[in-house]
């Protein structure tokens, strides 16, 4: 068997995660393989091929954003560019609303020129990411709106961690009654930060009354409407935590509305860290996501699994920070 | 002569600006053809070629924005993103700073699969530009940093209208002395915004003195460090404008550094209207930029060109919009 065949051998086997002997016996066409196993060994071969038969053509990786690209989103994106670019590997870009409403995964196995994919916040049930896994077809999710299937590469922000520091934060000032402004319910990073918040609240004997919390659209007029409903509440939360900068923008809103001091009468707190939360007056205290630090580490992910190996954790979650500045105090 | 054969005659002349008959002398190798309308007959030819040699092959643009996809940048690309789906064309990104110091445009005619280009503020002088219009690559630039030549496509914001609006409007309220922070000097969109708040307030009789103009680079920082300058002059100017909403943000901190009220004391105007401006306390007055009709626009100019059409209007300028909130008021 000549070098560069038994490389491949190893490549596919690496890729596939069934030794060599497995990759030998699919490709000697014996019986005693399993449907599965020969179906991935095959899809994997392939790919091979493919790229074989292409050894001048830069490789390309589809990175689906189905969000405007805005100052979270557009962070991501422009970080996996900067990344793919270091590796020769080019980007086909499918961004904005419109991508959410596309069957998209379903084609992806089937294009040619497209290598592997990244995808940030799939709309899709877990189901389809795993039909799209047992195609072959190599892809890092970035933030999982939903848990990812186990094996699966994804990367996302320490949510649960990030929102148990806000929480702890405004307990260590002494605030015992606090609003919670939450996004949509089914979506992943809103339960982990629920659950954070949670769990530093129960630490210190506290438990979170449903009337303390609000799941809305993040938008800062949405904010502002639910934080207006927070704060006609008797008695009134001495403190909001907002999972997102811009409804803790419209929180600082209705606080001014109804004449509150920030953060003399009221401490509000929002998630992010975009550009916004430093605009505002006082400037908000807010938890920094590594958005950028996101994109690189799928990247690095995907590399790994397109070099033929396995990732070594397929779940990563990257560590958030608390940022304190102006918007908290003493309760 | 077949009739795809004369619709594809009549293509390349459309695509090139030449006569049928030309085109026709130049394939049919007559000596009677200038050398420079020669090539491009023939690269017109060559992609013509490539095109119908793949014909289930979607197209493909290369869309390059060097800069971070922020809530500026960010929603250009989402828009051209968009736009482009709608067309079935893909879109190969290259985002973020270090797409700045790449020599891509050099490769893109060379590249087989890509069919043509929409380029976001670039960095390179105009004869770059023209080396590769000459070369039979069609693109479109959006946001032009210096004045795009004359046969080039772009699409950009009404710049000087835009400022002017902002200047009469202040002029309006009473303000004659009004500093201004600028971008960087060489920016084309800088000097056209230069140059429409000098014409409000020479309309006005009223001339810029140099000690009221700050060019900086466009940060919250920088904002903050050339308001302060300016509001340490005697007199003080009664307004200042900033072409950039970061920096009206650090505007309005400066102000309160040196206890001035916004508006009673200082009237202060941004310019983009991006998320941030309406976060401030008060939300500023300033411009709204066309950003998701300028990524329309550039698509809508580059799909009629891989038409065959000539783009109507080279050089199309999208009205900008006074947005009037609460950081202005009388003198």
């Amino acid at each position: 068997m000549p070098d560069n065949r038994r490389a491949s051998l190893r490549d596919i086997a690496a890729e596939t995660g069934v030794s060599v002997a497995t990759v030998s016996r699919v490709l000697n066409e014996h019986v005693n393989v399993a449907p599965r196993t020969r179906d991935l060994v095959l899809q994997a071969v392939e790919r091979h091929k493919k790229r074989a038969a292409q050894p001048g053509k830069p490789r390309t990786v589809y990175v689906r954003c189905p969000y405007v690209l805005t100052d979270y989103f557009g962070l991501i994106v422009s970080s996996i560019a900067e990344a793919l670019k270091i590796h020769g590997v080019r980007l086909l870009l499918d961004a904005g609303e419109s991508a959410q409403h596309s069957d998209a995964l379903a084609a992806l196995p089937s294009q040619d020129d497209v290598t592997a994919a990244i995808l940030i916040l799939p709309p899709e049930e877990g189901d389809q990411l795993v039909t799209l896994s047992r195609a072959g077809f190599p892809f890092v999710v970035v933030d999982p709106r939903t848990p990812p299937p186990p094996d699966i590469a994804a990367v996302s922000a320490a949510h649960f961690s990030g929102a148990r520091a806000v929480a702890d934060h405004l307990i260590g000032l002494g605030h015992r009654d606090i609003g919670v402004i939450a996004g949509p319910d089914e979506w992943l990073a809103g339960d982990a930060r629920l659950a954070g918040h949670r769990a530093a609240l129960a630490q210190a004997g506290i438990l979170l009354t449903p009337d303390r919390l609000r799941h809305i659209e993040p938008t800062t007029a949405e904010g502002r409407r639910a934080a207006a409903e927070l704060l006609g509440l008797a008695p009134r939360p001495t403190a909001i935590v907002c999972f997102n900068d811009k409804v803790a923008v419209g929180t600082l809103q209705a606080a001014r509305e109804r004449g509150l001091r920030v953060p003399e009468d009221l401490s509000i707190a929002g998630f992010d860290d975009i550009d916004i939360s430093q605009a505002t007056d006082p400037p908000l205290t807010t938890v920094r996501q590594p958005l950028q630090e996101m994109g690189r580490i799928a990247v690095t992910q995907l590399m790994r699994v397109l070099d033929g190996h396995q990732p070594e954790a397929l779940h990563i979650e990257l560590a958030t920070a608390l940022v304190v500045r102006d918007s908290t105090a003493a309760c």
